[in-house]
């Protein structure tokens, strides 16, 4: 048994690579086409409401003091080269905690892989079917391997980082056309400068987008250096001193190879379509479809409960956010803001909602609760139940073990649509629609360059 | 006692940023001074013997092909932006594997920290006093992080990479006038971007002169950003999900403290001035001095012996050495090159003398053993002894306790100078001198600038 897996072991970069190089945009069902464009726009949507927080700004700022060619566009205006472009694009993308979360690796594979894609796609021309197949590959392959990882190299690594740098390589490998070996030093190079601690949560630093940031472009530096014939570890994966038995207590190597080429993990991705705490979306789900089916006004409400897992009330159990983030994580305001406005999206989430009397006295109002049922099924589904009890005596009971977005409770095209435009409120409408267009028709684009122009 | 170290354990950083912040050139001793402008010229003649081979030239092309302002000179030629300079001369100065050893830290401090000093310092016309100061204190505070984590961080982990980084960031913190809030955000993510592992050694790959390259450019970067205002996590080496416990099997966070702005640690850096193993050195030395005393022609010499401690002769104990790197690491060889030729340099290893008769007949007469006594000592002493008997029956022999270059046993500012001129002997003399005697003076140099002009 030891002996089969050593075996295996030699070869993991190898077929990784193999995989990467030989996939082709015509043996992408029409399912996983569709399904990428959608997470594609998703970026789109999480880059530009990112672009002008401060800490996406002073990456930006930097790159422009750096400066470099034209090479590639900044969602914060203007063009660099293909590095600063990865760099840039792949802090912007993440800072608004909207972007798309695989549950088993715990990525968030858009932030780290569209970026390194799309500056090499742009750099050279290429289009819209290239840019699609190698974001199949590049979410491909960081989910095999942040799945082989999990949850031991979590502790204290963060997995969009660290895994998400292979995948930033590949996707970029795949663009720049390297063949087999140039893609395994590729990866080889992109192990090794796998990074990240989650050190920065203890006191909420900006480093979570310097992470994402380097990531995307650590893994372009190593493919275009590969390009150049520079070489890297064969074996970063499962060797000695490589990344599995550096950064993990236990790792199954067996989920790097299971199904490699038979599979899309990319169909396994996970969308948000509310802007606040993963763990508030069942509830919100629920508290908006009560919202379209009644309108109730706050005088007609008498109570709501929102029963849950111990981890999201771990959590989110806040009667009271001082602030606009800390709101973000209030099941209670979460809750209030959906039953009465309807939507929990970016916009809903400023100063002036913050503190809405309405939204307030309807807090007062709403009770959180761990519900033992729900909680044995966690972290397998991610339930919750609500029952909101209306004046007039009559009440509405709901349900769900999957918030939208996940797989299982997937998310319409036509609301990623509708997230993106809502994401992208600074743009002018005429714009936003123009980019959400080209991007529904993403693989008629004949060249990427021309689709970062409408930015 | 935990408690105590708990107590320590809440001010790492920030203790060494009030160390780094205050230091002044004022206070540095003379002989410290002087040291450390040893320190710089024996990085020049690295940087410059290392800058024309390929996987440098290769990094210096991505450079070249990114674009960059023109802030700071390349040892491969022409000016780019800090963050490309600190790149490519990181990697420069590593490859030719005569760079300064530290060998409580097991940390080449020149090759990630000197790069990042020189970009800043010239960039913003800064003066030799300057660059000093920071090399010092980038010096001390990435040997103290390595002395913390050593032995077990590097069984994976390549220090020079990973605890340089710090060292990088320590030395552009420096230079750019960081305050000591900020000194502690470059730390945080300095930290957070560290990473190197010893992988590529498996296969020799390229990646070692990544490593370095990365690492200077990192530390940059984090203090560029940090001088933004963008904030890093302040417990980054002690925090529960920090660079020590995430990297580390065992540390003593009291190396970090102890002694902080009392010692000056660059004092005790190692030299390297010969171009083989440091496990050759021992036997070089003294083989080099009965050279210089007595000039045997290969007929006059009937045996040699060399005796050392095991480690030595398990990576040196080669009689037929195939390639010029190869000879570095053959025992046999060195010694028969520094008795016939009165040096192991740079300039005597390569094809021609890999073949050379004289050195393979003498080779034949040389017996390399282990000797108990010594390797008893080994590794608080790299000792040797060696024997070497005439044909008129007369014998020399000698033994010491550290290769030169050991703080133990230090080389003189002339050896250094004379290596320097060896390493840079692609350069006119002219050239190679002028460098030679700025750096010599190098306190007295206004703009760095101008010193970088004469590359």
């Amino acid at each position: 048994m030891q002996d089969v897996k050593k075996g295996q072991a030699l070869e993991l970069s190898k077929k990784l690579a193999a995989y990467s190089t030989a996939l082709t945009y015509d043996e992408l069902p029409a399912e996983v086409v569709e399904f990428t464009k959608l997470c594609i726009l998703d970026y789109f949507g999480s880059a530009i409401a990112g672009s002008g927080k401060a800490p996406v700004r002073m990456i930006a700022e930097l790159a422009d003091e750096m400066g470099g060619k034209d090479q590639a566009r900044l969602f914060t205006g203007g063009k660099s080269s293909v590095l600063n472009a990865a760099m840039v694009n792949g802090a912007a993308s993440h800072i608004v905690e909207l972007d798309d979360i695989h549950k088993g690796s715990i990525i968030h594979a858009a932030t780290v892989v569209i970026p390194a894609a799309l500056a090499i796609a742009e750099w050279k021309r290429l289009s819209g079917e290239d840019l699609i197949t190698a974001v199949v590959a590049g979410y491909e392959v960081c989910f095999r391997i942040g799945e082989a990882v999990s949850p031991s190299h979590y502790y204290y690594w963060h997995n969009t980082a660290t895994c998400g740098t292979f995948g930033s390589a590949i996707a970029a490998a795949k663009l720049l056309g390297l063949d087999e070996e140039q893609t395994i030093a590729a990866l080889g190079n992109a192990g090794t400068q796998a990074a990240g601690l989650w050190e920065f949560i203890e006191d909420g630093a900006m480093s979570k987008q310097l992470h994402t940031a380097k990531a995307s472009m650590n893994g372009v530096l190593a493919a275009l250096l590969a390009q150049k014939g520079f070489t890297g570890p064969r074996k970063i994966l499962e060797g000695d001193r490589g990344f599995f038995k550096a950064m993990s207590e236990e790792y199954d190597e067996t989920r790097i190879t299971e199904g490699l080429g038979q599979q899309f993990k990319i169909m396994e991705n996970s969308f948000k379509i509310h802007a606040s705490c993963r763990h508030t979306h069942h509830a919100v789900d629920m508290l908006i479809d009560i919202f379209k089916e009644r309108k109730p006004s706050l005088e007609e409400i008498d109570s709501v409960k929102v029963e849950s897992y111990q981890v999201a009330l771990n959590i989110t159990d806040d009667a009271d956010p001082q602030t606009e983030y800390a709101a973000k994580f209030s099941l209670q305001f979460c809750s209030a803001l959906a039953l009465l406005k309807g939507s929990a999206s970016l916009a809903d989430f400023n100063e002036q909602s913050l503190w809405d009397e309405e939204v307030r006295a309807l807090m007062k109002k709403v009770e959180v609760i761990t519900e033992p049922g729900i909680d044995a099924s966690y972290p397998k589904k991610w339930g919750a139940a609500v029952e909101v009890v209306f004046k007039g005596g009559d009440s509405v009971k709901m349900a769900t073990e999957y918030p939208k977005g996940d797989p299982e409770n997937a998310v319409t095209a036509q609301e990623l649509y509708d997230k993106f435009i809502g994401m992208a409120s600074d743009f002018p409408a005429e714009k936003r629609e123009r980019i959400a267009k080209k991007l529904v028709d993403l693989e008629k684009v004949q060249n990427i360059e021309e689709l970062m122009d409408n930015l």
